[in-house]
């Protein structure tokens, strides 16, 4: 790993990118991805992940209209006027998931990231359940920042989420938890702009600042 | 930042650490943290999260005693042949989160993540909520073994969902996604040891190698 990116400069330069070319990336850079998202905590040390890579055109025609439908049952029903009424920064963000949800096949790659039903326990909760999940998702995003890749966290393909299972033969007692369209980007990684911290911290109780 | 780890050194040696000195950890280094975590992407760029920092003695004893209660519900009640059959190391996993249950009012912090409820739109569901969410936890978890502070993904307290809320004023539309004991490790980061990638990768559909 030469040139290693330091661990904070990819947390603050992690950009969804959806604006993908469609070059190829290689199979040993997608495996870097995943090898990353393997090295996640999970509950129990469960490690319920699985991952499925998608080069295939006619496969990720199928996903992207299932995708698209979804973009359009749900973020495209968002009325002009509200629209127009957004800040700039989200007017972008917007436009840049539109571009994504009618680009979406034309990503060279995607990664199905699926996670095995969790064991009856009893505390087994929602949180407890993604909670094994998702940090591994955020591995392969922060891996693909650090490679210069670009990557998105996508979900709307649960809405087919029986469609894509049966396309790709998931077995019942995994769920698709999300969809990353792999590419290298069009715009670059940059800074993440987000509220402050101060903001959403609270000290010992909610609403309390620091004493 | 001075002497900053590299991102893949930090995935790969990041261990749940559940033995924690009692020495206090500084705010500045706990609001590192949290910045990181606020850096993570989120649906729509909802940035859902707020943080709790509880060094409150008191209140951290008290959801010590409901995590305990939790524990004791849940794996405590592990029957001992099943246990002695685990491998060594699950031994080892699950006797450090045995430890970590009788002990977590020891860690001189937690951090409480909550998750703000999204709006309905339709296509929202477990994963985009929590996806939205666990990101800026392992973020958070990330950050901490940057910064060598021993820190564990936890979410038993869970089963006290609405004590927990009450204690710490939390509004009815967060919920407690994970709750992070803080603190000095005891022992060391080290390889975080995983299943390895191959075996949970698929190549174009479920079950198939690389072509």
């Amino acid at each position: 790993m030469t040139e290693e990116i330091g661990l904070f400069e990819a947390m603050y330069t992690q950009k969804a990118i959806r604006r993908l070319k469609t070059d190829p990336i290689p199979d040993d850079v997608v495996e870097k991805l995943i090898e990353a998202a393997t090295k996640a905590p999970s509950g129990g040390d469960r490690q319920p992940w699985s991952f499925i890579v998608v080069r295939d055109a006619e496969a990720k025609r199928k996903i992207g209209e299932w995708y698209l439908e979804a973009w359009n049952a749900t973020y495209g029903q968002i009325p002009a006027p509200t629209r127009e009424a957004m800040s700039t920064r989200m007017k972008r963000v917007i436009g840049s998931a539109e571009h994504l949800a009618f680009h979406l096949a034309e990503a060279p790659v995607f990664v199905i990231v699926c996670a095995q039903a969790p064991p009856d326990l009893g505390g087994i909760t929602g949180a407890s359940h993604y909670g094994s999940i998702f940090p591994a998702v955020q591995n392969l995003l922060l891996a693909a920042r650090g490679l210069n890749v670009g990557a998105t966290l996508t979900t709307l393909h649960k809405m087919h989420e029986a469609d894509v299972k049966a396309l790709l033969g998931i077995p019942d007692n995994f769920e698709t938890v999300a969809l990353v369209p792999l590419g290298y980007p069009v715009g670059k990684y940059g800074p993440a702009r987000r509220r402050p911290a101060q903001e959403v911290t609270h000290w010992e109780r909610w609403g309390e600042q620091k004493s």
